[in-house]
């Protein structure tokens, strides 16, 4: 035994190329067998000031500079959520014109949440974060996970829809793998960013009801289940104070309550004043100024709020610090977990692997909203000439929308993606129908395509009917674009309705021709006033590179149906209570979040409004039936887990997955609480015929509300009803238990 | 014991975050535990016929692909020998405006080697290759060790002189430390490459005795003893064929009779032929075109060589695929030393500690010419006034020279170090004297100063002399300045004097003021008519960042002066082989080394030309005296040792180094043989009044020559004298012993 042991240990050492022995005259901040905090410690005090102050600010639009006396690394940040951003030139937003640099495009987070699956969440975080290790970059400036509040919000396309428990379970295991890549995610925008309009001054007004128990839960999940090593400060204000500089937000909330032990960074631009960043519990500034300006001025970025006017006011003595040191521990921090993680894997980059992840998501997250007659999926054998009609149908949807513009390595347009999986079994004819591109900025980074178009209206109108009418199916790809006010950063949507005159072209394709699909492409609910007149409707996002592939997948049926929508599709604005209720939104200055925690079906649900697609809604090509709800006491204490069972059984003749809500009804609360609340899901995949039972296991953490005057969470004793359904607006089986 | 071993077992296994036991099911490529041959083998048969073909050939300017699917990181290649070349646009020239690459100009090669001390080399590389790794690059583009022929070559700044042995002892401990960092030296440029004139097109014919004896010995102690893990093609052809796809240079001396194992790079544009480059052994292809392009041309790299029209020929068979799989293994190879090499340092960039590195090699490599009546070093208690006259006394030397050119963080001019050294304890006054330097392209990059002056001749000479006559010290600092035609690559310089009519203000100033000391700045030798009219010389090199700091610690005597020549200072031109027999340079398409094996110091002794200043020249401000040189035995056989032993005393005031000289002569050979060579050398570093022994311990191959016949060295019996001196000139004493 002795000799074994013995042999086995001078095998181990005897592998001399490994870190362990090698470095036993390093220091401790190198030295990998010391908790980190120690590292830290020991990397702080070899710092200078000057060092200090140096590694909290930007040193160029997407990096920050690392201690090179020391070989502590810089740090690269990219964008975004949906694809690592092509590199930049060092001061400006123009691309560098690397050809390394063109990534898979993965669907947009509303695609990923319409998943209901954190499966998906998983795959597409490790694909995400691969590519970021790749491409050299530290940290993910994603996910984003700001709630849903009004269709019209131009970034609603990269959350994770209306409601805190889908995107807390959605964005935990994205965080998971992206950090197993040695890449750290930057959860953002914290918080209460829910709007673009004036989104630089607005100040929130939000009680402290809807703040946690909507707003906050999934930053609170990201934190402290995800494990999010960067989270990003919103634009906003909040309290009166920019978020990212919020003493409230970042120093109450997300350090003392949650513990957070991350960096702070602020939004690119979102840092106003030094004091207040600061003492606030940001730690590093990004994007305050100049762009272009560092080719003459060696040091423009000396301007920045947390560069030497930090550093004056260090030195006055006016802060003292120590406020310094905490934000370095928080900044080496990362770095150890990052960077100077010997271990992290290499990661890849635009691989076929990543494709194929950014497919899957994609095909699991498109949302059959209406199939009247069976329209779908199409009929192959039986079709001759397939129809695909609008502008959506030809244009590339990973350019443009701001921040989160990707430079591609490849994007399958809906018709491409139709084309190539028709191939010869049916023609595929294809008229614009109408013209929304505009050659605008956006169009000047790499991938804008020239989609000029000068035809009129009308002759747009014919040539499309005249299509349409010859088709054995129409299927008109529309919706939203990413142009400006249409699903894009900076600006948000002026109306529900779609623009360029789709809404007219439906009513009329729809007449000439009753096979008629309508593909929205979107980020956000629009309004569908030729609902009636159309018999099958598909939700589709924007997808990514795979989009085309996903679409006609799900069109021809390949791929059985299987999202669920993350936000309500109201029929009109005013069924949302941001733009129910007088001054809720956008605000002149102050907007005021007047329906409280009464956002998306929370709202529908209390007024009683019908939805045009409520939330969870998503239909199969195969059909389900539920059993009776139980649970498995009556009634539960503070301490128990109570688990509510049904019965799911896919009644259809193919395989196909359901996904099963359960929601939380308090019938009577000392304080107003939704009608009913997501508090499970499961997604689950049932061959034909076959019949799974589902079990959701609670505890009390699934009855609580906020009381803000204790300023805690409370699970009050009474009954309560567990609403099982295949939507918000489709419970299919209920039942009540009591909270001792 | 057991207990013992077994907690320190645990302890060991215990520290999971090692990737020892992480990494258990990862393939074998990634398995650090594998040999490295296993390594590249697992990952090479993974490869597809199109990532082979993409790792072969450049994709920017300075970086080659990896493999992004498997994860194998990209290469980035950085110039140069002297510091890390600024981030250029991807695929120009043009500097990319980082702000985080202003790095430690180190002085150039020629400084180096000046210094006659392998421990300089040492922390040069050290230093040069912790800001490679800090920056990112995995290949230093140096260091370059071609023989300096002609005092012409444009390049030899770069290089370190005309002595094989001296140039072989000096480079491996830069590329040892250089690639400690994991950080490949990529030797510079195989071969022959001794003159810039045509430098693409000229074909080299130099017989094998002197491409074995002069042009391959530092090469082969890269490669052999300094265990270089790249080496780079040169732009001249040998043998009719392009040195970078030279199947003699490559294949038969470097691969087969070396046994290199690294990866062969071509220089930039510097293949010309697909099959030749295929079949000949270079492994990668940098620069060919492209310049700018890709910015509207994605595949413009596709062009090269090595790209597209090379996969055409393994398609169609006419190269074997086992010819791309070894350049594969190479380059797989290089990957694993370097950017896969987990437990690589972390680097370091622009610091003070390599700034003092920077200092101690200029300080030490300054070579003190000459010092009649010790006008050396500046008496500053008796001083009132020193005069500093001549251009390069303020004109930066790290911008310009060619690939070289560096942005460097701070570089002190001659005037700021005197200034700075000197104080208040005399006053400095400038005057320019001649203007020699002109806004050219080479400006254009960051670091260019604006030096305009438009007085006449007559102006800036009478300023001078006005200045000097007033002066207690004229110290004149000239020499070449890296504009073309100045020690610049791309052009050799025209003639052997100084530019810009230094030689007719030197004479006068040195008429108006005895205590006259000129600094000549340059790389190479230059004339020196006025020799006897100037009492002190010092050769000052391009010294980087620390140039003005070194020069004034010399030239107040802070630091003692113990830097030798690397290279002849003929009087005139023809003194120097190349140039005394006809047709030997620059050459017509053909370039003829006619003076074979008699470079150098090799050509004067041959035909007794006395040389303004010899080989290893060099003073100090100290004297030593030279004991009687003694062997140890008489005769050696082929496979002993024998030591050769000489007394060293300082015989003067200060403490100060010497450099004691082994020259070797061999009294009778079969095929000519110099009349001397360098064997052996020691710097030696004594107080004032100390006596060392030195003692140099040779083997045969010190009494070796290249018989080109038999193809192999012999060490052929009969005498030989062991001459031990302080230069090639300045023979103390002389031993005789006999090879049995």
């Amino acid at each position: 035994m002795r000799k074994k042991l013995l042999s086995l240990l001078v095998a181990v050492i005897g592998i001399g190329q490994f870190s362990l022995f090698a470095q036993t005259n390093q220091p401790i901040y190198l030295d990998l067998s010391k908790p980190i905090e120690e590292r830290v410690e020991d990397a702080l005090v070899r710092l200078t000031l000057e060092e200090k102050v140096a590694l909290v600010h930007a040193q160029s639009k997407f990096s920050s500079p690392g201690v090179p006396r020391l070989g502590i690394p810089e740090n690269w940040m990219t964008d975004g959520p949906h694809g690592i951003r092509p590199e930049v030139l060092w001061d400006e937003w123009t691309q560098a014109g690397w050809t390394n640099d063109s990534c898979i495009a993965f669907p947009a987070l509303t695609g990923l949440a319409a998943t209901w699956n954190p499966k998906m969440s998983a795959i597409y975080g490790k694909a995400i974060g691969e590519e970021a290790r790749y491409r050299n970059k530290n940290v993910l400036l994603g996910p984003g996970v700001n709630i849903y509040r009004t269709p019209l919000n131009g970034r609603n396309f990269e959350y994770m829809g209306e409601d805190p428990y889908l995107a807390s379970k959605m964005v935990v295991p994205y965080i998971q793998e992206v950090q197993k890549n040695g890449v750290a995610a930057c959860v953002k925008h914290f918080a209460v960013n829910n709007q673009e309009i004036d989104r630089h001054t607005v100040n929130v007004n939000v009680d402290d009801r809807a703040l946690y128990e909507i707003y906050l839960p999934a930053f609170k999940a990201a934190v402290q289940e995800g494990g999010a090593w960067a989270i990003m400060g919103a634009y906003n204000r909040y309290k009166g104070q920019w978020a990212c500089q919020n003493e409230y937000l970042l120093q109450d909330i997300l350090r003392k309550e949650w513990g957070f032990d991350g960096v702070v960074v602020s939004d690119w631009g979102g840092v106003n004043d030094t004091k207040q960043a600061a003492l606030h519990g940001l730690d590093m500034e990004f994007g305050s100024w100049t762009d272009g300006l560092t080719m003459n001025v060696s040091n423009a970025y000396d301007k920045y709020y947390l560069a030497v006017p930090f550093l004056e006011m260090l030195k006055s003595g006016e802060i003292s610090e120590e406020v310094l040191d905490e934000k370095v521990r928080n900044i080496l921090k990362l770095t150890f977990r990052t960077t100077m993680n010997p271990n992290r894997p290499y990661g890849s980059f635009g691989t076929k692997e990543h494709g194929d992840v950014a497919r899957q998501i994609a095909e699991e997250g498109i949302v059959l909203l209406k199939n009247d007659k069976n329209v779908l999926p199409l009929d192959l054998s039986k079709t001759r000439k397939i129809a695909v009609i609008g502008e959506n149908a030809i244009k590339h949807m990973t350019v443009g929308g701001g921040s989160s513009s990707l430079k591609a390595k490849y994007e399958i347009s809906p018709l491409e993606g139709i084309k190539n999986r028709v191939g010869d079994a049916a023609e595929v004819v294809y008229a614009r129908g109408y013209v929304g591109h505009v050659k605008v900025e956006q169009d000047g980074l790499k991938g804008g395509q020239d989609l000029t178009d000068n035809r009129s209206v009308q002759e747009l109108t014919d040539e499309a009917l005249q299509v349409a009418r010859d088709a054995d199916y129409v299927i008109f790809i529309g919706g939203l674009n990413k142009s400006d006010y249409q699903d894009s950063e900076g600006h948000d949507r002026k109306t529900l309705g779609l623009p360029y005159g789709q809404d007219e072209l439906i009513e009329k394709l729809a007449q000439v021709n009753p096979n008629f699909v309508y593909v929205n492409i979107s980020g956000n609910a629009v309004a569908m006033p030729w609902v009636k007149s159309v018999p099958a409707i598909l939700q589709a996002w924007f997808l990514g590179s795979e989009a085309g592939n996903a679409i006609a997948s799900i069109l021809v049926g390949d791929t059985n149906p299987s999202g669920k929508l993350p936000f309500t599709f109201p029929i009109k604005l005013t069924d949302i209570g941001a733009h129910a209720l007088p001054d809720a939104y956008p605000g002149d200055g102050e907007v005021y979040y007047k329906e409280g925690l009464f956002v998306g079906y929370r709202w529908l649900d209390r007024e009683k409004i019908k939805p045009l697609f409520g939330f969870g809604h998503g239909l199969s090509y195969t059909s389900f039936e539920y059993g009776k709800a139980t649970t498995d006491k009556k009634q539960m204490s503070e301490s128990d887990k109570l688990t509510i069972s049904i019965s799911v059984k896919n009644t259809g003749n193919r395989a196909g997955s359901e996904i099963v809500q359960l929601y939380i009804s308090d019938k009577k609360s000392y304080l107003p609480r939704p009608v009913k609340e997501l508090k499970d899901f499961a997604k689950v995949y049932l061959e034909a015929g076959e019949e799974k039972t589902i079990r959701f296991t609670i505890d009390k953490t699934a009855l609580s509300f906020f009381d803000d005057k204790k300023h805690d969470w409370v699970a009050e004793a009474g009954d309560f009803i567990a609403l099982v359904g295949s939507s918000s607006t489709d419970i299919k089986s209920q039942v009540k238990f009591t909270l001792k």
